[in-house]
């Protein structure tokens, strides 16, 4: 006898069309590899009017039909933003249903307060699909690497920026062409500032720091730049250089402090992640017991990200007493400066006598020796571009702002850092 | 208060000290994310003599007293070995113990029987450790990818055989000197053969087999080739040709049936796979929910092994009611061959005239076209080396055969595929 679980769901976008296509097409092998049917009972809908994957009583306004329904057991929150997404999900919790959601800005911000909602009424929330859309990370870093003390995690955590950046070292678009081509394919949004500002990945190494060194983070413990500076030049020079640049997001130990960061960086050809090219995710992880360990795969899509939330309700389905473990400490120090890294650096300049040797004498002065130095003029303005040894932030933050006083720049200045 | 489980352990070596290790250094750590305090009771070994990480009141000759003791939950098989693992672990769960294996060979040749034997006496039984060592794959496939059909499935399974070629490639070291590295490492049994002729590897891909494609498979159904017939010289000029040569295990749909195989295979360095070097394992899985994944990480050792039974251990703690789901059915049909692929084929001559004209024209006679051709030849005499354009296995069989009898060849030749 299957054990039939009932499903609610809440916003039917994307994903929860995802997640409609396939409880019809492979409803029935799910059930029988895990002996657990799956129904959609309700969903909650902002509109009646356009074509919908589910029967028309099936939809509903009122998401109290949701939530307070008597026979629904997991209620899947796939509207996202911020509220009433997290009004629901507590509530839901609260009438005693399993909730599900792939609402990552949710659980960035509020994700104690929703954990303890759930602890609260012994319900389970499962979040498989809120970072890194179909790769089965959040459980790979609860459970299977449970017996590991994380040294550090590097991700390709939003899918629109590596896009953009893979198209424009590809194809060599511009930022705002393989922008627009990332709009066109449905991988940005209209307003793309949540991906390319690095906030949504932000929200995702929150999520994934909180559960990983079991510390409560805020958007505020992070660095973060967005991709929007990249020029074309970089992209190309950085392959000259033998690098690719990445939207990376990095948390890191450093003593007794972690160090958050979302930015572009210059990543090694060799180096795995260097290869993570297109709307692709990957995670590189570091456990003391399993030593390095790669995740590779979509991280978004209608699909992928629904495959991700029937896992969860699966997992529900089957282990009613188990659960993610999520018990963020606010212990935890954060250090910004993240100690000695190789810097690439790009001066947008006029061409006047003197100006290359006065940045490179001025990187001096600061400390800074060069390994690669290139500078592209026509006719009358161009650019430097300066990969360094390993100096500090603050050397290389000083020499920029002297650099900037001495010598007549066309713009601002880039400095970006490269992956040891 | 925490949930107290305790442990016992059929074998101290590897693995078993591992676990040793990872409790008393983590145990705390692992208890307060987990909530579950780890007790190893007993350890049974074959030798009081060695010095040993566990205290000698808990060490036993007597298999009974870690299956049945009365206050052990778990019971650990890292013993390794068919029998007498295969009955420790049938007594064990008979006993009312849960147990954790990293026993692919056992597995893949009884799992249906332990399975059954588990399910008859409601205990779980957790197997993360018996494919891919600290990689979380198991899972992954079996419920974080649930929600999926498989289409196929490549790795790198057995880390000695990856290790042995990466080591020929970059150190241009012959086939025993890599070997004895290996061995001088550890990385590699006095008799590798289950390692190196790829026993180790079809093990474990029967055991994602019938997980996976919950079918059951026996070593009769797959396609088998070590690696020792691999000489310097292919790896060197499949380098030349853009390829780095891998030992893979593929299980892929092909209609109806399934085909298994175990061998190396030319890897274009484009592919993800072609990256992973040394002792490390991976494996890419293609979903129709997710579409490609791939799971990147040590393999084996003492620690990543040990991380695996450990994230089984806690997660049979906590979910005593789930389990992964083992079901494989009798009915699949396996096809041996496997569709048109493209080849790489070594011929060793001696330099004749018109030998090398022979078996170009031969190979034309078969319908086989080429793409690269290289002959290398010290006076008298050397090989041709030759990439094909797609082929079936029957006409490279075929041209083989004939050019065999019309060629006076030094040795034997050899043929590998290359991933499509």
């Amino acid at each position: 006898m299957p054990t039939v679980v009932r499903l609610g769901l809440l916003g039917l976008g994307t994903v929860g069309s995802g997640l409609v296509e396939i409880v019809s097409k492979s409803g029935s092998v799910i059930e029988s590899k895990s002996g657990v049917r799956l129904e959609i009972v309700k969903a909650l809908v902002k509109t009646k009017d356009k074509p919908r994957p589910l029967e028309s009583d099936k939809l509903t306004f009122d998401p109290d039909e949701v939530f307070y329904h008597p026979e629904i057991d997991i209620v899947v929150e796939v509207m996202g933003g911020i509220e009433p997404a997290k009004g629901y999900i507590l509530k839901a919790l609260e009438s005693g249903k399993g909730v599900v959601t792939a609402n990552k800005a949710v659980l960035a911000q509020y994700g104690t307060e929703i954990f303890e909602q759930a602890k609260r009424h012994g319900k389970q929330l499962g979040f498989e699909a809120s970072v890194c859309g179909g790769i089965p990370l959040i459980r790979a870093l609860s459970s299977g690497m449970i017996a590991n003390d994380i040294d550090d995690l590097v991700g390709i955590l939003n899918g629109t920026s590596n896009f953009i950046l893979t198209r424009m070292y590809k194809e060599k678009l511009s930022y705002d062409e393989a922008l627009a081509m990332a709009q066109d394919r449905g991988f940005a949004e209209a307003d793309p500032t949540f991906d390319v500002e690095g906030i949504d990945a932000a929200h995702k190494l929150i999520v994934l720091t909180e559960l990983t060194f079991q510390t409560k983070a805020t958007l505020e413990d992070l660095e973060r730049e967005g991709i929007t500076k990249i020029d074309p030049i970089d992209i190309h020079v950085a392959d000259e250089f033998g690098f690719v640049i990445k939207p990376l997001a990095v948390a890191k130990r450093t003593g007794a402090s972690l160090n958050l960061r979302v930015h572009p960086t210059l990543v090694p050809f060799e180096h795995p992640l260097g290869a993570v090219s297109d709307e692709f995710n990957a995670v590189m992880v570091r456990g003391d017991a399993t030593g390095e360990m790669i995740f590779h795969g979509k991280g978004a899509g209608s699909l992928p990200t629904a495959s991700a939330v029937l896992s969860d309700i699966i997992e529900i389905a089957r282990n009613p007493t188990g659960g993610i473990i999520w018990n963020p400490a606010a212990s935890q120090r954060f250090e910004k400066s993240e100690g000695r890294t190789r810097y690439y650096l790009r001066f947008p300049i006029e061409d006047r006598p003197g100006v290359i040797g006065r940045i490179a004498t001025s990187l001096g002065d600061h400390g800074i020796s060069i390994t690669h130095a290139l500078a592209k003029l026509d006719s009358s303005a161009g650019n430097v571009m300066i990969v360094t040894h390993e100096a500090s932030e603050s050397e290389v933050n000083a020499a920029m702002v002297d650099i900037a006083a001495t010598v007549v720049l066309r713009g601002e200045p880039l400095s970006l850092r490269i992956l040891g």
